[in-house]
């Protein structure tokens, strides 16, 4: 023991010396770089002190540590469109050669022919037959592999970018510095749980046991070698949205967060019901007030109205008289975008 | 900068020394000292260096190690009867007084009665009433407080101890040894979500979003105050037996499992799926072959049959031909309770 105890000393010198230099420079650093001083920023630090600071009367034990960020509209973009409903899209086309009949008929008909105007009018139920032939049929494995493969070469139409590097600077730093004062974060999302599982862990860090999302059911059976493999049917189990967030939160996690991040009226629930849980906790809810650097809409705050990350007025009068942060991505984000200069 | 580096080699030094010392220590002794030496000890330990050693064809990065767990009969006694018919039966009887009708009608009038041998007759229509009278109709911390509250004060009718004191120790042990190597383990139980939820963080070190079991709808709603809360509606959402096993592990894992552990036919979907995902993996499976220290029951082997935790001939034969590991709690236990003698 003696030999190795003073192998130890000779060779983790070193090492202790480059990890407390490390540390303290990460002390004297911004953790949230991309944020603007303000309100919003100062917000996210007292609530990090006040729940990890052994000596405040709010302090969180790390088991209870849970932060859920909603994701469309609130860690990455939505306009003009929700990105997985772009893919449902391109998806058709590409599968239109092996359904001659979709060229007559619609909801098909019009997204071959790219048809915005026609395309804007979808009702629920030519949205449900979309999802239907885009989203089940297959087996989960096959599913996610689709997804990967074409957000791996999909670009937006604005910035001619793959659609991953959407996603916002500021919310992932939150994310970051949330973990890094042991909270667990989460991604709630309306979106197809399975669709944000195929990028998840590269793209925020997430792994794929933290997405709570949409989800069809998924039915057990066997592959020609008799193993056991699953296939998605076309019938749903979670539709994670409004009041579905609290409820899967619970079904997932069996807490109150104790912070939540959104941007809409879907997000209502999940703000009301981590805030429900007591102690220190955070709502924040991002306004999208910036056509220049990303886009504009509400109708809060007199910004134009919008189908996609509705953010009424009555949710904003909600969060004002209860304390919810609202972030302007205006004023409260000195950077979007991780490429941006 | 300098200072610090002084303070932190005169201070850490001892820690270190302790640290290897501890290491040192723990690397001799057995990390699952309950289990015989024999074939099922050793293809745990098999399983671990297979796919945590970096140099392994078939090693599993951190983040891919999973582990999951059936509950009844696996990790603790489910004979007579599950632990959680129990306490529904317990509780029909605490709430009888507010509930005179119970004294005329069936299952009610029967379980009041403690007449035994109409209880062993229940109808599946008749569990479902039981269920819903002792399971629902409250909110969730509500349910989980009645359930800890009754933990605490249950005493089993054959050792007169806690039912969380019939947890088998070698079970412990093996989650404690997966997750000393980074696996993040999991109970996946036929049992009620919440009611695993309401101990097993104590009892087996696993958190609440680690426990997948049925469950029922929740409903999110609001309390005089106002506040966003969740109640317990009498609707079914996850029957987490046979393919629900699967099924319920990809919804919240989004993975295969590398290695999972049952002992009845409700557990052989989930072994199936965790040895399709392919490379090492471990399926284990408890047999209860010993009347003497805990219960003998099959009918796999010869043993009695019986209805509660069902281990056919045939899954037998299937964990046989599939190289799965039969646990003999006869020959494969040293010690069944961590207060044996």
């Amino acid at each position: 023991m003696r030999h190795s105890g003073k192998l130890c000393f000779a060779s983790v010198r070193l090492i202790l010396c480059a990890l407390l230099l490390a540390a303290f420079a990460a002390a004297q650093s911004d953790p949230l770089p991309s944020w603007n001083d303000g309100p919003a920023k100062q917000a996210i630090f007292n609530f990090v002190r006040a729940t990890t600071d052994q000596g405040s009367a709010n302090y969180v034990p790390p088991e209870e540590r849970f932060a859920t960020f909603d994701q469309d509209g609130t860690t990455w973009v939505e306009h003009p469109m929700y990105t997985e409903m772009i893919f449902a899209f391109e998806r058709i086309k590409e599968l239109a050669p092996q359904h001659p009949e979709w060229k007559t008929s619609e909801p098909f008909k019009s997204i071959i022919a790219g048809d915005q105007a026609a395309m804007s009018k979808f009702t629920g139920k030519e949205f449900g037959e979309i999802f239907v032939v885009t989203h089940t049929g297959m087996s989960t494995e096959a599913f996610q592999n689709i997804a990967k493969d074409w957000l791996s070469k999909a670009r937006d139409e604005r910035w001619h970018r793959p659609y991953t590097d959407l996603i916002y600077q500021p919310m992932l730093e939150t994310m970051r510095y949330l973990r890094a004062n042991g909270y667990q974060t989460y991604i709630v999302t309306g979106g197809g749980q399975d669709f944000v599982r195929s990028y998840a862990e590269p793209v925020y860090g997430i792994a794929r046991q933290q997405i709570i999302g949409s989800a069809v059911e998924t039915q057990y059976t066997y592959n020609q070698e008799g193993q056991g493999i699953l296939v998605r049917p076309a019938k749903g189990l979670l539709n994670n949205n409004f009041a579905g967030k609290p409820e899967d939160i619970y079904l997932f996690i069996g807490r109150h967060p104790k912070a939540a991040f959104g941007n809409s009226t879907g997000d209502q629930q999940m703000l009301e019901y981590t805030q429900a849980g007591g102690g220190s906790n955070l709502e924040m809810i991002v306004l999208h007030d910036d056509a220049q650097r990303e886009y504009a809409y509400g109708p809060a705050h007199g910004l134009p109205s919008t189908d996609i990350g509705t953010f009424t007025q009555a949710l904003y009068d909600e969060a004002k008289s209860k304390g919810w942060i609202v972030i302007s991505m205006k004023n409260d984000w000195k950077r979007i975008f991780a490429w941006e200069k």
